[in-house]
């Protein structure tokens, strides 16, 4: 006898979009992987030499600090401190071993047995099933169509019950690339505070704002915002190394005493050779990484206009590394016409149905794993294959 | 407001014992850390040769599957069916990043909300506040003080409810060192059959051995042993990695579907860089685990000696890896006599109140820390520390 709650949990959706592409038989060229949200290009050579060096060193391969490695802890306090132009303490960091992980202690922290989390929807699969799997309630608010797929203050309020612990958000969003304007998370974050709730935010592609933006929000500002904000953020996507797991958690001293708990239950400390690594390149990555921006950017535009020049074909939304689109297959389940995509186009993405009630019509196309002479050849592609 | 489950948690225990060396002097000579259970030598060279060789390759740098790398999965595969001369098939592993989510993910798996999860006391303590944290209801079988704290069958049959999920177990236990006999084993397993609950048997410590036994169990040689079996391990002590996080759970493969979606949502996928490292150590670091085992097996015996001569301290029970241990103080907690041997003595311990209610008489000493000449100090340190 197994969980109820697990066994009523999907499989894992990239698995299964992964799965299907053994089934391609190569005839419209190549495959074009849109599934998986990763950078297509390699990590840095500096941070593979420092991963290198650090994976040598006995002294890493013990145990670390639950909390995380002091002096990666203090870079990414400096870090974030410059981003946000607000001093964070670095007794305000929780490395994790990636972003999910992440999520999985802020929920914890803040939601017990009979509570809720209120999630915006279309909403990262992951999250939604992790909250499932450990018996806390969702409540969901329906992204306004007419706004990029944000959702309106006005319907986060009216969501909000007696039973909520905390508001989930997702900026630039999971999976429809949408970024939450400033005043709008200052607005939840206002929010939260009258309600005595967490705004638990998830930064995870905030390193791919579109080049006009100059920074994600002003939160760190708000006075206290210790009380009501728990923010995360994964080192996978803009260092390019997701197989090393690893995240960061900034929250106020007293959840870090709370999520330290959780982390040693489920972890005990993060991996430290990454931790270790990325301490000094924090910094010294900021070009490098200015430049991936960039790429992305242009890979988002490039993307666009393939969109743009396919009738049938609609973009909903789009931003940083993601493109939300309504396919024209009315009447036929994402699910099937992804996996159709796959095995007749080479095409693989993630159908909307994965995101939540409601998606059927769409599918993500995560256009940070190719590079734009890929993406330019999907119009041809989409064109030209029926389902 | 934070989740009660969580702030009724303990900090993490190992913090706060090392914590208490900043409060040592020095007066008595260098420390004596036998707190947390790791290897006090280090890594093999080829082993940190091929981490080192691993890390610096993008690809390693990459998701990997959610259940673990293939290759990986195979080795372990290969190696447990040659410890416990039974087939175990690829589909029946799943990697972890550590064992301690191995177990919260076997626990979510067959214990939902409402449902509990039998413990052998004194108990590992991330193994009772991670159920705590999960909101899995928890009851206790007291270890027999005439049988090496081992519990016996008719005490864990007599505990078994309608709620019960699972029976958990660590052999070699933490923290008491006992070995389950592998005829206890059985039983337990016989039991679960009868009550189809399910075993899941954490053998962090299986390496270690005394060296007089041959094998640790037998249970996979039990038809149909995937219906109520999951088996946990940690790479941590035997491969000396604990911050490279790696471990892994065997389980019939229904299971282990279960399994893949938990981790998944916590963590996605293990590190890869230790899982590619150690894909062939399975095997090639046979002769040099056999040579710790024997090297902590020394230890155990002068521990014993050690204890032994002092005629106010007791030796309730010992093994692998760990020696519990009757404190003289009676009348004063455990937690107050750790930490004033810490602090007069410079001898890290743990209390044994942090195993569970009714263990305040003892300290767990984690004899594999420390090498032989140490262990050897520690007769006269004790003797000669008043609290």
């Amino acid at each position: 006898m197994f969980n109820s709650a697990v066994t009523n949990l999907n499989a894992p959706p990239v698995s299964i979009v992964l799965n299907w592409k053994l089934s391609y038989d190569g005839g419209k060229g190549p495959l074009i992987d849109m599934s998986q949200a990763v950078p297509g290009y390699a990590a840095h050579a500096e941070i593979l030499a420092s991963l290198s060096l650090a994976a040598a060193d006995p002294e890493l391969a013990r145990y670390g600090p639950v909390e995380g490695d002091l002096d990666f802890r203090s870079a990414y306090a400096d870090h974030v401190s410059q981003i946000y132009n607000a001093p964070i303490d670095v007794s305000e960091v929780q490395v994790t071993s990636g972003c999910n992980q992440a999520f999985v202690a802020a929920a914890l922290a803040v939601a017990g047995q009979g509570k809720s989390i209120l999630m915006m929807r279309p909403c990262y699969f992951n999250h939604e099933s992790a909250l499932g799997m450990l018996g806390i309630g969702i409540d969901y608010v329906d992204g306004d169509i007419n706004k990029g797929l944000l959702p309106s203050i006005e319907a986060i309020e009216a969501n909000i019950g007696p039973k909520t612990s905390a508001i989930a958000i997702v900026s630039p969003n999971n999976p429809t690339g949408s970024i939450y304007p400033a005043s709008l998370l200052d607005d939840i974050l206002d929010l939260c505070k009258h309600h005595k709730i967490w705004l638990i935010l998830d930064e995870t592609y905030r390193d791919f704002l579109p080049m006009d933006m100059d920074f994600p929000h002003q939160l760190f500002a708000h006075n206290s915002w210790q009380s009501n904000l728990i923010q995360l953020y994964s080192f996978s996507k803009s260092y390019c190394l997701p197989g090393h797991r690893l995240g960061a958690i900034v929250a106020g001293s007293q959840a870090i005493n709370q999520l330290a708990k959780i982390i040693d239950n489920i972890q005990i400390c993060a991996p430290r050779v990454a931790q270790y690594a990325l301490t000094p390149m924090l910094a010294s990555m900021a070009q490098w990484r200015q430049k991936n921006r960039e790429k992305i950017a242009l890979r988002a535009a490039v993307f666009k206009s393939v969109i743009g020049d396919l009738p049938e074909w609609d973009l909903l939304s789009s931003g940083a590394y993601f493109g939300y689109v309504r396919h024209p297959y009315t009447g036929i389940g994402s699910r099937q016409v992804a996996e159709s995509l796959a095995v007749k186009a080479g095409i693989l993405v993630i159908p909307g149905a994965f995101f939540g009630a409601g998606q059927d019509g769409a599918l993500r196309f995560a256009f940070a794993n190719a590079g734009r002479d890929v993406i330019g050849q999907l119009g041809d592609r989409l064109a030209s294959t029926t389902l």
